[in-house]
């Protein structure tokens, strides 16, 4: 399954076949349960992701008890929580396994040895932040800019496997709505079950 | 004014004093007057800024015309657009000078040489975007999980001088809301002018 890892890592990087061979054996890979929990709203992030199967959910429950849906990652994605900018670097944010995951797991606390370990890594790590920055700034523009139809049928063109993988309440959360506006905007705009 | 860029850096950065100073001598400073547009929707991005004084706009026209503020740059923060993660690298917004700038002006084709010049850089810039995609985190986390007037509320207790120094209009896509619902909120709840 390393191949995964591996793949994904070569469009970020110049490193060699063989440096990233030796990235990858050198990274645990693990299995959770669906419902896992990895990181709870107030704990202090010490692990980062790499989904190889499965699906993550960042969401949070406020104090009034009202639950958001941030982020669903999925394969291929990487999930770590970077508070360098906040006072309190606990999570404001709960992560959990929204199916059975198997994940590469890495330790936020051996980031810089790992860095001075493989030469390259730095490097492309800063790609893949950089990029995911990108993405992150696309993502929040488009939410900005659109309705939840308009959301609804972005996510239809572009991640429609989520409609069958997630509970539609925690959906309508993610694409700001309540599920009752989603049920009826499924309806209205059809949804890929026909 | 290179002080300032050099007390940012220090929050990021283990270098010492002497290779900061380094750093700030190696790079660019540039005003720019109110208006200009440092990138165009479409056009390839080629710079990447740091301002020391004034504002700048991300902003996009869609095809039918209509305007959306996406994030408002002050002091202290610096400006890049990251197309790591795109298919198309040209950039999908304008950036524009809400006020007179100066700003620090980095070239994206030197970023490597730059890294190899001078150690320690890559990892403060690695830490600057992690810290900047911990912020838009937390940022897209509020306006998805906040009402307009709460999104209001915030700008008031976080960044009260945007009230000041952006034109209403922008302000109000800012917050996701039309000028109308602007106006309506701020009357209710009271601007910082009284």
């Amino acid at each position: 399954m390393k191949h995964i890892l591996i793949n994904y890592m070569k469009r970020y990087s110049d490193c060699t076949e063989e440096e990233l061979n030796k990235i990858a054996s050198n990274v645990p890979i693990e299995e959770f349960s669906k419902g896992t929990v990895l990181l709870q709203q107030g704990e202090m992030p010490e692990k980062c992701y790499f989904i190889l199967k499965g699906c993550i959910r960042k969401y949070s429950v406020s104090e009034c008890g009202k639950e958001t849906t941030f982020k669903l990652y999925t394969e291929e994605q990487s999930v770590t929580i970077f508070n360098q900018h906040a006072a309190d670097k606990s999570s404001r944010y709960r992560l959990e396994c929204v199916e059975d995951c198997v994940l590469v797991v890495g330790d936020l606390s051996e980031e810089r040895a790992a860095y001075e370990e493989n030469p390259g890594l730095e490097a492309m790590i800063l790609n893949m932040v950089q990029g995911d920055l990108g993405e992150m700034h696309d993502e929040f523009a488009s939410f900005m800019s659109s309705s939840p139809a308009e959301r609804y049928k972005a996510l239809l063109a572009k991640r429609p496997e989520l409609l069958k993988r997630i509970p539609q309440h925690q959906l309508a959360s993610y694409l700001g709505m309540t599920p009752e506006s989603f049920s009826r905007i499924k309806k209205r705009l059809g949804s890929l079950k026909g």
